[in-house]
């Protein structure tokens, strides 16, 4: 933070997203009042002098919109529709460019990029670290990247090469390859004398890595550590010797658990070997815990793009159609299901009204358990040993709703159509379709994570069309049964 | 991270969740077979004997488990199911029990300070600080809390009493009090001097924080500049002067996307004067957004509180009663509307079997709209300026595609039934079933936003409630038209 803080000087920072919208919609509505009264004078005496006022607007407001951090341009972007995302766009200077890409979201990113030329893209690629390249490098246009990798010091070309090939949740693919190292025999003095001479610190580094000649682990020192002790003290005295470092293989996901556990703010990555690498930092934890917990509510519909709310209507439309397709079939099923009891429904006309209640509750209750079932699936709280308890609680659960809700709509039942037998039905097809609800909500996502699937993805589709099915199957069943 | 693993030296950091549950479950194990070895041992004889090697194996399971971090022996808590859980607890040193409490999710500690005695209680609430206190103040047996609140020193009960005065989810309710400052025209050696004497740092800061004689905030000052600087600068000329400093009482939610945005570890808080109150630190802030995630899914469902998975049947629920209920009333009125076509019915059964379909389609479709609406809400996306955009683009994606799954549906279920009349009665019933789940798609997260609910309580059951209700309407008044 504070380095940002320090290099940016003048950078103004919004502690509320409403203001900076407001803010830079303001400075485009001015910006457009100015283009807009070029495009009127069509006065050829003034022309010149109104250009030139208008030029000198022009370059003010693009010097207030550079002067925002790079993460406030790239939220104002993805808040605009797509005519003022390009118009603000134009405003960004070149310099800038690349900071605000990384900041941007996947969907909107790639429509920026796809607009921008081949000279723009390579410069952009140039301004970033590393890492950041290899994050970037998937979405640009293929053809531009051999040429990129060529104009890379070998270094730089080597690091981002190692960071493309981490695969993408893992703690590789968001490690940081800028870290400072000091060995275990250094003593304080030295190591303040080295960081004097370097002038800055990687970008929010609280700790320096300790390592030996092979370029092996052994220990961290943290800032702390350098300021409340006396210079003559040495480093392997002072410095955890036994931190907690992470693999680039371990996935992302259990290295946010660790980071949220253990208060971390860096930690060390090393290859198999125990090689330091390089480091995972806070930042980029907390960046993808957001983003995944955006996204897990986008899968439960079964989108699994993130989307652009700006993109045109058939991107948008495509991104639906794979779990709405599935999602037909599934209602095709359930239909032919009642096509099956047309005779019974045929004698009786009240179940085609009744039939819903209970394939609806029954949705709502599997969606219920699968969602207290993700959550500790997410959280590992759920394993072999305690599947079995959780299953007969979730069925008991649904015995006992069975039994009460089924019971007040046996009740209405009997009210409405004064027959005994509707209302049985009622109550039996609430408490079976409850325990079904409940088996296939803790069954659904345990075996979509088993079988090595986001347990989240499509989950609410698949619960909701499968309860439908089995719960018209279980009331027209019960009702062909009692009535005949 | 390092402050932590410096004085809980010999700690053991778990980079896996499952390593640590099954060395957790180790342990429980042995302890079983120790503790089983007394029962079954009743010779008086060997009484003695046995008593004192089980007692020293008992003791050294003790010492394992308390050697462990307070943050997993909490996820093993949350782990084990009821009874295992309280053997576990058992074992934990009454030292440690604070700060395994303050690890622990709401539902778990509730459960495990429900069985604690006062003495054991009122030593945990002592052993925290002042923001965890508060933290926990809510959950604590009230007749306890006079006589906690009377045994602090003063500064620590005005903390307390502050801390608890703040809303949830505010800035000032996660915020932490142990902060360092220093004055504008200190030079670095007298900081440092003062570091030295001062022995460490709060846990996990990065920044000091600089203020005047009336404890107004004038800046902050990293580690970084004060060790890549020399010890004559002052103070002033190398801190930011303009850091980013939250309220009390600006929203969580906001903070963290700021925290984010800027990649912040920690900020300074003050009060509406600009008087420095405290920080607030990025470990709270990953927690904060890890936390409120894993409840989004829940929340979706309608299970507002965060349901321990081995609590009770009956407590467990209940806990889904509300929405269950809502849900059941909404599935009765659909069921009512379906009943004023039981005519139609009657004449065409077919309608029963069809009739399920465009519902389901639509609640699916309503759902994806309404995951990207309620996503561009939690990312401040979504304002009045470019609310009409999104609802227009939303309902031309569902006459898009209405018309193509309609015309797929339209075509089988004149293959089913060779009757033109129900074809077209599918296409249309599929366009306005979709263009109405666009509608309330976006228009139900966005008004339970408005009037100040959470835009993700209960959302799925009510778009599904809704699009269920108006499906059927559609489907059959469309039929009760065209066929009549």
């Amino acid at each position: 933070m504070t380095e940002t803080q320090q290099t940016d000087a003048g950078v103004h920072h919004h502690r509320h997203t409403d203001d900076l919208l407001a803010h830079i919609k303001g400075l485009l509505e001015k910006q457009q009042l100015v283009s807009g009264l070029v495009e009127r004078s069509e006065m050829p005496r003034h022309q010149l002098v109104q250009s030139l006022v208008e030029r000198q607007q022009s370059n003010q407001l693009r010097q207030q919109i550079n002067r925002m951090h790079p993460a406030d341009i790239a939220f104002a972007l993805e808040s605009l529709p797509l005519e003022e995302r390009s118009q603000l766009w134009d405003q960004v200077d070149r310099g800038h460019m690349g900071a605000v890409l990384v900041e941007l979201s996947d969907g909107v990113r790639e429509s920026i990029l796809r607009d921008m030329g081949r000279e723009d893209v390579m410069r952009a690629a140039w301004q970033l670290e590393t890492d950041e390249l290899a994050d970037l490098l998937p979405q640009l246009p293929s053809h531009i990247i051999p040429e990129l990798m060529e104009s890379l010091e070998h270094l730089d070309r080597e690091q981002v090469r190692t960071a493309a090939s981490f695969p993408e949740h893992s703690v590789g693919a968001l490690m940081d390859f800028d870290i400072v190292t000091v060995r275990v025999d250094n003593t304080l003095e030295v190591v303040l004398r080295f960081l004097r001479r370097r002038g800055e610190l990687p970008e929010d580094s609280t700790l320096l890595m300790v390592v030996d000649r092979t370029g092996h682990l052994k220990g961290t020192l943290s800032l702390e550590a350098l300021l409340v002790n006396e210079a003559d003290t040495v480093v392997g005295d002072i410095m955890n010797p036994d931190p907690l470092a992470f693999h680039t293989d371990d996935p992302l996901e259990e290295a946010a658990a660790a980071f949220e556990r253990y208060n971390l703010i860096t930690a060390p990555v090393t290859n198999v070997h125990g090689q330091l690498l390089g480091c995972l930092n806070v930042e980029a934890v907390l960046e993808y815990v957001q983003e995944e917990s955006k996204k897990d509510i986008l899968a439960q519909a079964g989108l699994r793009e993130e989307e652009d709310i700006f993109a045109p209507v058939l991107q948008s439309g495509r991104n639906r159609w794979p779990w709405l397709g599935l999602n037909l079939v599934i209602a095709f099923i359930a239909s032919r299901i009642i096509g099956q009891f047309e005779d019974t429904i045929a004698q009786v006309v009240a179940l085609a009204a009744l039939l819903p209640i209970t394939a609806n509750v029954g949705g709502n209750a599997g969606n219920q358990a699968m969602a207290l079932v993700i959550r500790s699936l997410a959280l590992n709280q759920l394993n072999t040993s305690n599947f079995g308890r959780l299953l007969s609680k979730e069925l008991a659960i649904g015995v006992m709703n069975g039994l009460i809700w089924g019971g007040i709509m046996a009740f209405a039942t009997y009210l409405l159509y004064q027959r005994v037998d509707l209302a049985v039905i009622m109550l039996l097809a609430m408490v079976i379709t409850l325990m079904v609800a409940a088996l296939t909500g803790v069954l659904i996502p345990v075996s979509l994570k088993q079988a090595g699937h986001d347990p989240v993805l499509g989950s609410s589709i698949l619960i909701t069309g499968i309860t439908d099915t089995l719960g018209f199957l279980i009331f027209l069943g019960l009702a062909a049964f009692i009535l005949h």
